[in-house]
């Protein structure tokens, strides 16, 4: 087979059984994102170069980390990274969106990384954002849905890391790092998941920047009131405010529990200003989520000062989490196989087809003509738990044969008690 | 503002309230499909260009009309341009699926078309396709199943047009079009929508082509039946079998008031290779859907012989067509915003917040910081219908104030009674 007949490298399919949990594990993410009043919005995933450029600090570079075309008028365009840049670009076109503006938005973004176990180019987001707070509610709205999203879904070993950029970047100059060495600081920092501790201490060491007060620093952990104490020995109390009123307000929420204070946090993307966030599930190594404030973002493509936050969840590594914890599955749900004997009673069984599918009972029929002994057979091959025989003699009696497929069991039934039966199912 | 903080030309936006009713049908469709028990299929956006050239006849001219680019690897792709050739791809790479395999997808897909009404280059699509059976049942359950979804969103003026190339075919023949002349004549009806039959006329003409009967036979009309009878004048039986038959089965169905056949039906996409359908929706001129059987799809790719039919839905049509109609409405989902009167009751104003959250009811709470009378502006403003308003004084006595922002009434209420009267939202 032509090897451009799989999908494009580092994308992938969802058979039916795989699509049907992902649709399960976004159906929650937008059910409790709404039961916040979020609001939804649709982008598109094609995006102007000149917008996904226009990240801070960025530019021209962003060409390596994404899929970049040209279409065939020339214009510069790019498949979307993320799914706040087009939100940043909504509210900068739409100044008249009630503010506080909370929206949810759940939909695919690519990356041109290169693929591997758990990273894929192209994946799901599902993000919460609110724009036009710059109160510290509007974060612990955010934290708290994502909360409730990953406790719906049955998850139990999660946090959500938290840290200030400003606190790691006082507590840097603290330690004598210098003005213009703080970004390649962080950056080095940054990859503490990736390549460990020792990893960063031979990063910071081949920058000539002695690295192991910086080491202690980042590794501080232990209760967050603790953890806040032995960071404030470095950092000056303003560039911990944020953090501390974080914390309050968490805890004022009660979920304080499922937040864990982590001086290492920097988060690689440059819209952050201040605060941010990372989602940590079980043993997965990799980030399911994260985000942080973004309170420049608008402003940097042009327009007012607006603060923003947000979190966004990676919804394929927290399905391939839930898959591992075996908390998920695909559920069959289609009920009923409605068999027909023979041609002449097939309008009888597709007239009683549709009597359940009324009902809300998903039902299929035979749509190739086949006898009903392969009828049964496709039904036990697809797992379809009942099969409702449709048969001439049984028909003119107003009954029919009900087959229950994994107890191999047959009775009669009243063409008029199906449907009730059929809601007990 | 710079341009390209724009959409991209031809793809647009879905705000809050656009999104919730794009949603609002999307979720119909995924509803009626899985009540056929039709199962979902995800797969990725782009497709290797060789896949999406692989299309029947077209080869390398697909690439103007579809968004076509390289990756850094120099890899040739594509942005799909329909759901039906990433599920052949799926069909050929997993010979395993059970058949008939009935799967529905729903995503966008895009075009290098020309932007106009009611035509857009990145556009959603929901598709029901059986592959493995050659009966025209499957064509049936198709059609049944999205004449259900058309139902289920209220709309009430539609009809599905049926034809078969075949028929065309013969009937062109039959009027003397030479065999090499055959695809042109094609092309040039399947316009008819767009130039009108005048158009149509002139066309003909100007590949001296003899327009009269060809427009006498486009033309034909009336009861299916009837119309059925003056095809076959021209028609030879062989080429009518398919039509004859749908028509019969769909009668049996009970489908038949939505079937109209219409001899002028030629569909763009080269993969048909028999009967073709097309959506038509009240006054829109433009196709909301359309299929067809594409039986060589599969072995095209190199694959074995694979009967398969299907319909896909235009989604953003439909949508213009419930809006023209007055037949949808977003709907606020936010039934309650909890307001805290001062900074002191925002924990217990939150604690019943996730207790609306828990029993189910949308609910949203303050997250800017504001005073009660901002926080009502707000709700105001967002249309949320219901106020709690949390206050010391109230909270002691473990009562909240009731405002329905409608009938600007307040009352006061146990908080015990809350969640029992929310449920009567």
């Amino acid at each position: 087979m032509p090897p451009g007949f799989q999908p494009p490298k580092g994308m992938r399919d969802f058979l039916p059984e795989e699509a049907q949990k992902l649709q399960q594990v976004l159906d929650t993410c937008r059910k409790v994102f709404e039961s916040y009043g979020f609001v939804p919005l649709e982008t598109p995933a094609v995006e102007s170069f000149e917008l996904l450029a226009a990240k801070k600090g960025l530019g021209e570079a962003v060409k390596d980390e994404i899929y970049y075309f040209q279409d065939k008028a020339k214009r510069e365009l790019g498949l979307r990274f993320d799914l706040t840049v087009p939100l940043a670009r909504i509210v900068l076109n739409n100044p008249n969106l009630p503010k506080p503006f909370k929206r949810y938005a759940i939909g695919k973004v690519y990356r041109y990384d290169n693929p591997q176990n758990l990273r894929w180019r192209e994946f799901w987001q599902a993000d919460v954002d609110i724009v036009g707070s710059a109160s510290l509610l509007a974060d612990v709205e955010c934290l708290s849905a994502v909360i409730d999203v990953l406790t719906a879904l049955g998850l139990e070993d999660f946090m959500i890391r938290v840290n200030d950029r400003r606190a790691l970047d006082a507590a840097l100059r603290s330690l004598g790092v210098k003005n213009e060495e703080v970004p390649a600081v962080f950056r080095s920092i940054d990859k503490l998941d990736k390549i460990g501790l020792e990893g960063v201490r031979k990063e910071l060491w081949a920058k000539n920047i002695d690295a192991s007060r910086i080491i202690d620093y980042i590794q501080i952990s232990g209760k967050n009131s603790k953890a806040l104490e032995k960071m404030a020995e470095l950092v000056r109390p303003e560039a911990l405010k944020g953090l501390k009123e974080l914390l309050e307000l968490a805890e004022k929420s009660g979920i304080d529990g499922r937040i864990k204070l982590d001086p290492s946090l920097a988060r690689g993307f440059d819209y952050y200003t201040g605060i941010v966030y990372e989602v940590s599930i079980g043993k997965v190594a990799v980030s399911c989520g994260g985000g942080g404030r973004y309170d420049d973002l608008v402003r940097d493509l042009g327009g007012p000062a607006i603060p923003a936050t947000g979190i966004s969840l990676g919804i394929d590594r927290i399905l391939a989490t839930l898959e591992e914890e075996a908390r998920i599955k695909a559920v069959q749900k289609t009920k009923v196989f409605v068999a027909a004997v023979s041609d002449s009673v097939r309008p009888a069984a597709f007239e009683l087809a549709q009597k359940f599918r009324k009902a809300g009972i998903a039902c299929a029929t035979d749509v190739a003509g086949r006898n009903l002994s392969k009828q049964l057979d496709y039904s036990n091959a697809v797992g379809i738990p009942f099969v409702v025989i449709v048969g001439e003699a049984e028909l003119k009696e107003k009954k029919v044969r009900v087959r229950d497929m994994l107890r191999s069991q047959e009775k009669e039934m009243k063409l008029s008690e199906l449907v009730e039966w059929s809601r007990s199912l």
